[in-house]
Formats: C-alpha cells, sequence, structure tokens
C-alpha cells in the first residue's frame, strides 16, 4: 500500500468547497476522488488539510490518500490533470510513509485575504478578492493585526458553537502588502477554527473604517462572543496558501 | 449633445467579443450599449477603439457616445457599474470636444499577451494566459521581438485577405517581462491588424521553442504570405492595455 501526498491548486469559484457531498460532484474532495478512481480502479477516500468553505481558493492544499497502484507520483501527476477540471490542479505527488496523515500532522497553515480596496471595482479580482470601496485607517488596520497575534482562545471569531474540543490557537504573523487596489492579508498560524480568517478580516476591515473600535479584539478574544466581532468576510477573497508539516 | 469618453476594462472569457451581433447579448459593446439605453432612455451606439476577439479581456478599451443625457460624468460611471454585469467595468468617463472618434483617433496600441511557460498549469490564470509548457530559448524569443519592431507591412502576420487599406503599421517597442511562470509580451505600435498580435505572439513561441527559424519573421514581412508564419495564439491570453490619442 502507498500512502501519497498531493498538493492541490484550485479556483474554489464553481465549486461548493473541499469536502465531499453525498455523491455531489460540486464539491473539490469528489472531483478528485472520482479522477483517482478512474486512475486507480480502487474506491479513494482523500484525507485533506483540512476543509475550505465553497468559494474559497487553494494555491497549496495537502492532501494524501492510500493506493496499490503501480503509477509513479509523477505518472500520477500527468493523469490526475489530464482528467481533473483545468480549475482543480495538482501541483505535486510524492509517496509518504505510511504513517502520514494530511489532516492530524499539519502543524500550520498559511491563509492569504485579498481585498479590492477601491472605488471603482476589478473586472478581473472579483472572484478572487473582497471587492470593499470604504476608505480603510491603514494604521488602525495594523494595529488590529498585531493585537490579534498570540495564542488566544478564538472561539469568539469563530463559527463553532460550544465545543469539548480546544479552540486556543497561536496565530504567529499577520502581514499586509499592496499591490495597487489590491491590498494581500496573510495569516500564519498553528491552526484556524472554523471561518476564523473570514471573521477575523471582517473585523480587521471594521475597525479600519471605524465601524468598530481597536478594543473590539480584546473584548472577542476575552468574552469570546461571535456577536461581538465584524461580519464573515466573503469566501472568494480567500485563498489556503501552504499547510507546514 | 454630449460626446462622452469611457475607459472600459472587461474580463473576456464569457463574451463572443466587443462588436455587437445582432441582438445578441453575449458581446460586450453589445451589454454596454443596453445599460447606456436604460440610463438614458435614448437608442445609442458606442464607438470602440477597435474590437476585440472572444475572450480577449481589456484594461484600458477606449469607447465614446453621444447623448444628450443631463447626468454627470461621475453619474454615468455610477449607473454603468451598478447594471453591467460584474466582469465589465467603467474605470472612467470624461465629456470630450464634439469631433472626439474613440476610432479615428486612436494613434496607437498598448497589449499584453501572456503565457504560463511550466510543466504544470495553472487553475488561475488558465483564462488569462495561454498555458505553453514548452521550453523557450528566451535569446531567440527576444530577437525575434526585436525582428519585429519598425514599420513594416505586416498583413502576413493578419487574418487579412488583400485589402485596398494600408496594412503598413509601426511597431514601437516588444517587451517582455517574467514573473515566476508568467510571462507577458507587451506590444506598443501605432495600429494592429486583425488578430496581428495572436500571430506574431504564434510565431514568436515557435521561434522560441526551435520549430521555426528565426528567419521567418524577414520572410513573412517581405514575402507577406500567412502561411509561413506561426498559429495563432489563442485568444484568452490577450490584453488590451491602453489607447492613446
Amino acid at each position: 500500500m502507498k500512502n501519497i501526498k498531493l498538493t492541490i491548486e484550485y479556483d474554489g469559484r464553481r465549486y461548493l468547497g473541499w469536502q465531499r457531498l453525498g455523491n455531489s460532484d460540486k464539491t473539490i474532495q469528489g472531483k478528485i476522488e472520482k479522477v483517482l478512481q478512474q486512475m486507480t480502479g480502487e474506491e479513494i477516500e482523500i484525507i485533506g488539510s483540512g476543509r475550505t468553505d465553497a468559494g474559497t481558493h487553494a494555491r497549496g492544499q495537502i492532501a494524501n490518500f492510500k493506493t496499490q497502484s503501480e503509477l509513479t507520483p509523477p505518472e500520477m501527476i500527468d493523469f490526475l490533470n489530464r482528467y481533473l477540471p483545468g480549475d482543480i490542479v495538482v501541483k505535486a505527488a510524492i509517496e509518504m510513509p505510511d504513517r502520514f496523515h494530511a489532516r492530524y500532522n499539519a502543524k500550520g497553515k498559511k491563509y492569504t485575504y485579498y481585498i479590492w480596496n477601491a472605488e471603482i471595482p476589478s473586472a478581473f479580482e472579483r472572484y478572487r478578492s473582497f471587492y470593499f470601496p470604504q476608505e480603510l485607517d491603514l494604521e488602525k488596520v495594523n494595529q488590529a493585526c498585531q493585537n490579534l497575534i498570540g495564542t488566544h482562545d478564538f472561539i469568539g471569531f469563530s463559527a463553532l458553537k460550544k465545543t469539548k474540543k480546544s479552540t486556543i490557537r497561536t496565530i504567529e504573523d499577520i502581514s499586509l502588502k499592496q499591490n495597487g487596489h489590491l491590498v494581500a492579508f496573510t495569516f500564519v498560524g498553528n491552526g484556524f477554527l472554523h471561518k476564523m480568517v473570514r471573521i477575523l478580516m471582517g473585523t480587521i476591515l471594521e475597525i479600519g473604517t471605524g465601524k468598530l473600535p481597536l478594543e473590539t479584539i480584546d473584548e472577542v478574544l476575552d468574552h469570546k462572543i461571535r456577536e461581538a466581532a465584524g461580519e464573515t468576510a466573503p469566501a472568494q477573497g480567500l485563498f489556503l496558501d501552504d499547510v507546514y508539516y
């Protein structure tokens, strides 16, 4: 039995997200499993490093699966990219030790969230960014990002209800990069809760426009109340860039 | 009567090109005219600086139209961007002297053609570049570009049959810029014949892979034989960036 690790890039705009839903053809996982089945003749389940929401993109999603196929990893890449739709691309495949698990072994992740910060929208960036025409106070935005860095209970910045699992995570860095009207927010951390990046982004942006005070960050971290945070920023601005092992 | 000049950006992937075809809803011109009619109550014809092919994009297409509307140009921008589909965006509107004509007065144009030059395709760039996995000899590519610069009869590099109009054009510059696997070829000239940029690109690429010799350029310019040039590169890699007046 081989254990194969895939690095996957996808444009999420046409999909209902990563996770297979019944037999729906509209998920990334479902599409890849279908082609793997063609390739191997086996019933294959792939394990992703985590889910991505409907409309969210990935440049470096990681997944693994087990197979008895005799194809080499480069042959698998060729087969997958030949039969997958063009908006899902396998960038790398490599054989791993049997114990490797894409979800359990993930030690951290990098996400980037793009906003299009201009009065006039962009015809090209609309499915890969959040059109946000309001003016931002970049000093406040930066301060909000700084206040989020560290180890905290982020449940108030997530779509989770009460849970027995730990909701403590560490954000190592949030950095901003401006390229014309496109502003990229990069989040690096040891893990992110359900919708956490999108809720953090919504909150950062509302602090940047003055709709919420800077103190919102500490309040939500201390009192763990989702309602005190900002809106959930839309999925199409979000990219899963990298998973660390 | 006002004469309004528009600067238009569009993602051409869903459209049959710039030029209105009967009542088809699938052209950029048709979409814009329809919204202008809503806006003014008048039957409006817009004049583009030139056509773009099905699938081709624009960052700076220019068009003008005449209207008796009392809206100001900023109000027109708002109305248009509210009712146009999100992949067509009006970036600017300005009132011009009555004699301004977007096609007749165009003194030059800038186009950029993108190729994705890597073995593995891109999930994101596939509608905005030409996936070209073959290796390119960049020295030959640069030399081919240099040999095209200047004033020549470019009919052999066009989709035109014999014509009474002049097919002599001046290419002022062709420049290359590499950004990872994405290579941008920028063409500046006083005008480009039908499909000329795409046929030039196809020829440059075939010279770059060694399929055609460098001498092809001079041969096609001298003997004006379309068949001696390379294939027409696909429309989706092409962007009309700017029109000069």
